[in-house]
């Protein structure tokens, strides 16, 4: 048995059962690897950026790592960006990056690089395993390190040369590598008791990662019931489950002034889960941080923290585990939506539209913006959005959450700028067949970024700003650009027709992309 | 005047007028700027692979660094990989990289991460400006770096307070800031004299860098006219000025078995500025240098130093000015090709069309190998390489060959797997209407990986290696994917069509695609 089949048999003991990968000449051992050794699905992407995305698409939906398999430094470097919203989303992923034989190194061929500053840039872990000895306990500690909670991007980079080496056997690996558990840090328990009881000021309950599953929104929505308070989404989260019979929970807006103008009114913030909020970007003469400056801040629970037990003990403290839990959406007939297409418009059609236990990913940007509040009743599902800010999340979570819950449909929202930082994807659901339905927004710009020219107070665009931040001239054809990736395309111009679209893909095993033309 | 504009008018008067970019909220005091100050050409790229690509063939080209405008550390992150294959040819560029606000990065906001280590895991130099006072000696000393020689990549981050901090007025900048002169060090230069004219050894005579200028490899052919050496060219090279009329200088080849056929033969090397040869990848069992143990290596320049110089001097030591260059390559009538499509057969159809003075960016991996000598005697020409070795490098580098060479016809030579990692280039060859016609070799496999698995030693592929290796199911249909993004295409499948479509394409203004089905 060669390094590279001791990492691979360590791998799937660990739990490690997916590998999405782009390999080129110093992996081809673990390839050769893959083919001999059972139990790894590999799912190939056209581009790294699809590989790293799709991995955290993965954790997100199946709550454990897969593997990336990435070619040398410069092959790690095009994942960085998915890495950094995978990091950003808390996701747990097991990098493998091939690199030059040790000796080779030295020699300065074309392709080495600084693997080990490019994998430090966005890594909680790196190690470059020295020698065939230590594969298999370099790899165990890999996949305890992602599976932390929360989860942590690790980085183990395989030398050619300990790759094909032959080790005599391998070394024992714990079979059942316990993830972390989830402690219960009380933190300011008692203050928040104490002053949700005894001193009524506007407060927020405000729900970051984990507490935003729905056994969690349910126990925040109790004690939202028995004190008043109100309880909002962080803008931003790996996932949060929703729709019909679970708590309504509005995100923070994203846009600074409506933000501010919400998040102003609260004199205390409890932090289930959550960082205090602060603005996307900065502003000139607008402040970082969005509450008002006497606002209380107290911690129920951090991300290292099982929110679920805290919001529970919480709801006891307060006599609120009987209440029923304030705001609930109700599930009911969704009119259709008719006549042009515009946020709100498609926004009721994919509430009118989604189907039971759907995982929506939102790259959507600015034609997104209202689709919080119009799907809030849509059939009970998942809802996933980019955690980083680093665009072209999208399509690569959507493959990593379609191999990851086979039989779920995925819809993935996504603009037409964002959309062409990761086109590839469209493939690779093709190759998988994945059950994923892909809306593009076509309003041929940078949108956002008009609204933030203007935000940053630079003004009104003149004419090569104005090219700076338009995607027409040419128009990007996305049903052509998506038949060339073997994904069948359909163009929609007003609500009927999308309503049509969406119905006819979620009736349809396999990829979909529906263009819809704003 | 605030920051930005100061870094802009800094970059003109630097003489960096074309800035290659994909912006965000935190570059747009910077895109403002551009409308306000004439000089600065913008080209906008859909993915950061484009913007630095494009650098990397601007500079090979115009001799000269282009800037980019990147998002913070993602968006830098995506440009990495062909930042490094631009390292590799010692192309200098410019990165232009925007960051929060100071104040704003202690937040931690979404888009925060380690700029300094993603920019340093490929910079020569990097440097945050910390205040508004400083933006101009920054840009200075940025643009300082780039145009060393060899050249360099330096990376200026700008914090968005200090884009919009308003300064009283612009210090002075040294407007004619002179790039560094190449000197001319003698190293090895009476060994290889005395060597050359007293030892006849089996000699080669390796040229890299600026040593594969016309001017520099007539003098090389001079040098073995005179003394019987051969000159080979290194396998990877920025630009090498060949066809009709100049030197005939074959690559080493690429692959581990026939370059060490080739090089064993030699006692004697003079690097002109070339490294000695290595191995692009290590093989079990193989050394990672190609030369015989007793191979004698001398330097006669370095990528310091000026090759042109250094090679006249050897000319006129050993008086081999007057001898006529061994190896020039006719001019002649080429046979059209007929038939299937095969490496020969193309590379006889480029040698028969290719009109003169265009530039070849050559990403044909596998399907190209042939190229070499079936093309030597076409009209003369440029050819770049990529010199990093990570796949998509051409359709970037085409653009910024075509923006430095308006008049020029640019040739893709792309493989369909390599073709997939910066397809976006695409879109900027129709927006800029770029002169350049793009050939995809579709083989519907990384072919390259196929051989390199038997290479290394890791058998033949089985079901799920071949899986990891092919690009078919579904086949990627590059004529839609050029439609999308509004380049016209045309399918070819033998000689005949692709020699009306070669033809047709270079009487053609603009960019056209041609999908070879090999």
């Amino acid at each position: 048995m060669n390094g590279a089949e001791t990492l691979v048999h360590t791998l799937i003991d660990g739990n490690v059962d997916v590998c999405f990968t782009n390999p080129g000449t110093s992996e081809m051992h673990f390839v050769a690897a893959l083919d001999r050794i059972e139990g790894m699905r590999c799912v190939l992407g056209l581009h790294e950026t699809v590989v790293t995305g799709a991995a955290d698409g993965y954790y997100r939906i199946a709550g454990k790592p897969a593997a990336t398999l990435l070619h040398l430094g410069p092959g790690l470097a095009n994942g960085l960006a998915n890495l950094h919203n995978a990091r950003k989303a808390r996701s747990g992923v097991v990098n493998i990056v091939g690199d030059h034989a040790v000796e080779h190194l030295k020699l300065d061929a074309p392709l080495t690089s600084d693997i080990d500053a490019i994998a430090g840039s966005m890594s909680h872990w790196v190690r470059s395993t020295p020698s065939v000895n230590e594969v298999a306990a370099d790899g165990e500690e890999a996949i305890r390190q992602a599976n932390a909670r929360p989860g942590q991007i690790s980085t183990l980079v395989l030398p050619a040369n300990v790759a094909w080496t032959e080790v005599p056997e391998r070394k024992g690996s714990s079979k059942d590598a316990p993830a972390a558990k989830a402690g219960h840090a009380p933190h300011d328990f008692d203050r928040i008791v104490n002053a949700m009881r005894n001193d009524p000021q506007p407060t927020l309950l405000l729900l970051g990662d984990q507490a935003l599953r729905a056994a969690s929104t349910e126990l925040a929505g109790r004690v939202a019931a028995a004190t008043g308070a109100e309880v909002r989404a962080e803008f931003y989260f790996a996932r949060l489950e929703r729709g019909a019979g679970r708590l309504v929970i509005p995100r923070i807006p994203y846009a600074i002034d409506p933000a501010m103008a919400l998040l102003q009114r609260f004199k205390r913030i409890v932090l289930v889960n959550a960082k205090a909020p602060v603005a996307f970007f900065a502003y000139p003469d607008k402040p970082g941080r969005l509450t008002a400056p006497e606002c209380e801040f107290l911690t129920l629970s951090t991300v290292e923290d099982d929110p679920c037990l805290a919001l529970a003990e919480l709801c006891e403290a307060l006599g609120a585990g009987g209440a029923a839990p304030a705001g609930i959406a109700l599930s009911g007939a969704h009119e259709p939506a008719s006549g042009a297409l515009t946020s709100e418009t498609i926004g009721r059609t994919i509430a009118a539209t989604l189907p039971e236990n759907a995982i929506v990913v939102d790259e959507a940007v600015t034609t997104g913006w209202g689709f919080d509040g119009l799907t809030a009743s849509a059939a009970p599902h998942d809802w996933l959005t980019g955690c980083g800010g680093s665009i072209g999340f999208a399509l690569p979570t959507a493959v990593g959450a379609a191999i990851a819950a086979p039989g779920r449909r995925v819809l993935a929202l996504e603009g037409d700028g964002s959309g062409m930082y990761s086109l590839q994807a469209l493939w690779t659901m093709a190759r998988e067949n994945l059950d994923v339905t892909v809306l593009i927004f076509v309003n041929r710009a940078y949108s956002i970024l008009r609204r933030e020219l203007a935000a940053v107070g630079a003004g009104a665009p003149g004419a090569r700003a104005t090219d700076m931040l338009s995607l027409d001239r040419p128009d990007l054809d996305w049903s052509s650009l998506s038949k060339g990736m073997g994904v069948t395309a359909v163009r929609v111009s007003d609500a009927e027709a999308l309503h049509v679209a969406l119905a006819r893909s979620y009736a349809t095993s396999g990829p979909t992309l529906i263009e819809a033309i704003l």
